[in-house]
């Protein structure tokens, strides 16, 4: 593969984790175990997830149960499964999916090369998943390959964002008080109607506060509350801390969370999600320099411009073969559309435009096969006029486009020759 | 203006507003009057809304007041505005902002050119900014070129999406029992926390409720309320229909809610916003044709294979000129940035490439003028083959192109020419 003439060439991907996404991930997690011994002063227990993700998504408004709705192509469960296996000390995550979604995850923990995942059958309700999953992990059971934790964390499919640091408290609480979930102030005031649909009389906001995810248990006590709790409790009930409190008579250490834990519930919090995982893997680029000597200041130019919008890392590369086989070798590019601009510069007044144009216009190819593996690769012809104040104006151009193709990661302007 | 060498070209905008966008809404609001009669046979009253806009924006995380925050360079404010404008039977739109933004809120009506605003100054809470709106359509106030209406609503400037419907439902509801607020199920278990911050109880979800905006109320109920209240009301207390109970005796009526109701709080609320807005001002498209007669049968089916990915309009066009004429003259770019693409079909082997590019490259400069009056000009090539595989296939691209240049509407990538 060869990219026209040489020039700069840009990857955007989540930096630092060139060096490759999972080792980056568990070296980055593995010290946390010994933070549970200096934030709370007990040992680390053994800990395992719980996922329900039986839902239908009634409240999208789509046909799609909301956990496998695509955010850039890739189902939001992934992100999510991918948010609790980057927590090392996370020994098994057991997520809950119906039967007719079962063929459906299995592609999906094979595609993103998810680890430590067993799927068990969903139940008719969101606490009869949960009891599903705990009878997994039960050591009671026959032929469990799984082994009974000490801390059993239960999470939302649909809250990607959660982070360790929450996990830990939650983990850690539990450890002490049993139980523990984290929670959130209202963002509304809640109500009571009375039965001809008036006002009957409204809570103090203040009083009160939003249950969210994750919640942690003692294994023993929330497994005890699921055995003993009614049919009732399971086909209407959601709350795992209510169950807690009323079989096994614990009241739940309350944690307060980042406004991150939201729940992914309507087509609105898919947007958002979307957005908000474009930022996070657009915040990192990396530059990548192969300028004849007398491009070479231009090319630090616009590093510097680049800086300004976006967190830069620069490295040496003769050829851009290399640059692409590394992004591919990383794996980056399993987990989320790579950027890749390939940045040339026109002296537009030493070869006629339609000649240097039909030469670089090769990119269209590459990028067809690009695409194939998920790297979005787009070319960029900067003008370099020697005047420095119009070169600026093209650099300048030049660093509004690089962010527009980062930022927006759309798949349909691959291919381009854009011109700055 | 001259766009380059003729060719079709679509601009992109809310489609059928052309005729003239706030004589589209007030024609479509017009009939809505009688719908008073129609829905509960009252006679329609005289209606006024108050918005409080005084708040700082704390849980945002950004410096900006939410309500100022830009969604497509045009202030949230200014969303939520335009949803109350287009409603022909609110004849008073009181918004209460803090001194210090007065300025900037006069600007905002000024350049987004919004009708029936009156400007009060917020109070330090929620509460003392709603009275300040209503003490300033209260009749017994001097110098008050305001009329005292019968129903007031209340709405939140943060809530943009609210419709006609809605605002009909909660007047309709107050006429008859003085007070009506919308409502949305609960997404999260609400608990009460106990002094040390564990687990008290949870509330059953399903006998509350999210109290929403917006509300309505008899002007008197509201104004009375408000007048009796205490300091500590205005203080700490946020919900009116919890006034109205208190010292007027009035049970709200409750009228459940689309969720478009959800109040911008968060950033992520931003994102969402932003791409609901752009997803509805994408779903129309009017292409423009001009094309030589060998032509024609392409440019029908790139506008046939459009209308698969988005809702086409077609008129006729001798010159492009005309066309942004019109856009201009509609006041369209006004409230949106309006997308143009300027198409045209290159049969590549009749004319050399670079010939017919360094032609088109023009666009260049009048995308730049095209900006200043929000419009985002870009230029597409088609390839024109003779073989109809071939060109089924460029047409394609060019859809997916089209279609990715209308839906992210990114300034960062106007003047560019694109190839399909």
């Amino acid at each position: 593969m060869e990219l026209g003439p040489p020039g700069g060439s840009g990857p955007a991907e989540p930096g630092p984790r060139l060096r490759g996404l999972r080792g980056a991930d568990a070296a980055a997690s593995a010290s946390s175990l010994s933070r549970f011994g200096a934030e709370a002063g007990c040992r680390a227990p053994a800990v395992a997830a719980v996922l329900p993700a039986g839902g239908s998504g009634e409240r999208m408004g789509v046909p799609t149960p909301k956990q496998f709705c695509p955010i850039l192509e890739r189902p939001l469960i992934s992100y999510t499964l991918q948010a609790l296996e980057r927590v090392s000390w996370i020994k098994d995550i057991i997520v809950a999916v119906t039967r007719e979604n079962m063929e459906t995850m299995k592609g999906i923990i094979q595609r993103y090369q998810h680890k430590r995942i067993s799927l068990v059958e969903a139940g008719v309700t969101r606490h009869r998943s949960i009891f599903n999953g705990l009878k997994a992990l039960a050591e009671d059971q026959p032929n469990c390959r799984l082994s009974k934790p000490e801390v059993v964390i239960i999470h939302d499919a649909v809250r990607p964002f959660v982070e360790e640091d929450v996990l830990l408290k939650v983990v850690t609480a539990a450890q002490e008080h049993g139980a523990s979930g984290a929670i959130r102030p209202l963002v509304s005031t809640v109500i009571s109607p009375s039965a001809d649909s008036c006002l009957d009389h409204s809570l103090e906001r203040a009083r009160y506060r939003a249950s969210e995810m994750p919640q942690a248990f003692l294994f023993d006590v929330i497994y005890d509350a699921y055995q003993q709790c009614s049919d009732y409790d399971l086909e209407f009930g959601t709350e795992c801390l209510h169950l807690a409190l009323k079989y096994s008579h614990i009241k739940a250490k309350l944690v307060e969370g980042s406004p991150d834990l939201w729940k992914v519930t309507y087509k609105r919090d898919l947007y958002a999600a979307e957005s908000i995982i474009k930022e996070r893997i657009s915040q990192k680029v990396c530059v990548v320099m192969d300028t004849k000597e007398d491009e070479e200041h231009v090319g630090h130019c616009l590093e510097e411009m680049l800086k300004t919008e976006l967190n830069v890392m620069t490295s040496d590369f003769e050829e851009t073969q290399r640059l692409l086989n590394m992004v591919e070798e990383s794996n980056l590019s399993i987990l989320y559309p790579v950027v890749v601009i390939s940045v040339h510069f026109l002296d537009y007044e030493s070869v006629p435009l339609g000649q240097k144009m039909e030469k670089v216009m090769q990119i269209r190819e590459f990028a067809k096969e690009a695409k194939k593996r998920n790297i979005l690769l787009s070319g960029l012809l900067i003008y370099f006029p020697q005047e420095e104040q119009k070169l600026r104006e093209s650099l300048r151009q030049g660093t509004t486009i690089i962010s527009a193709l980062i930022k927006e990661r759309n798949s349909g302007l691959i291919g381009q020759l854009l011109v700055a």
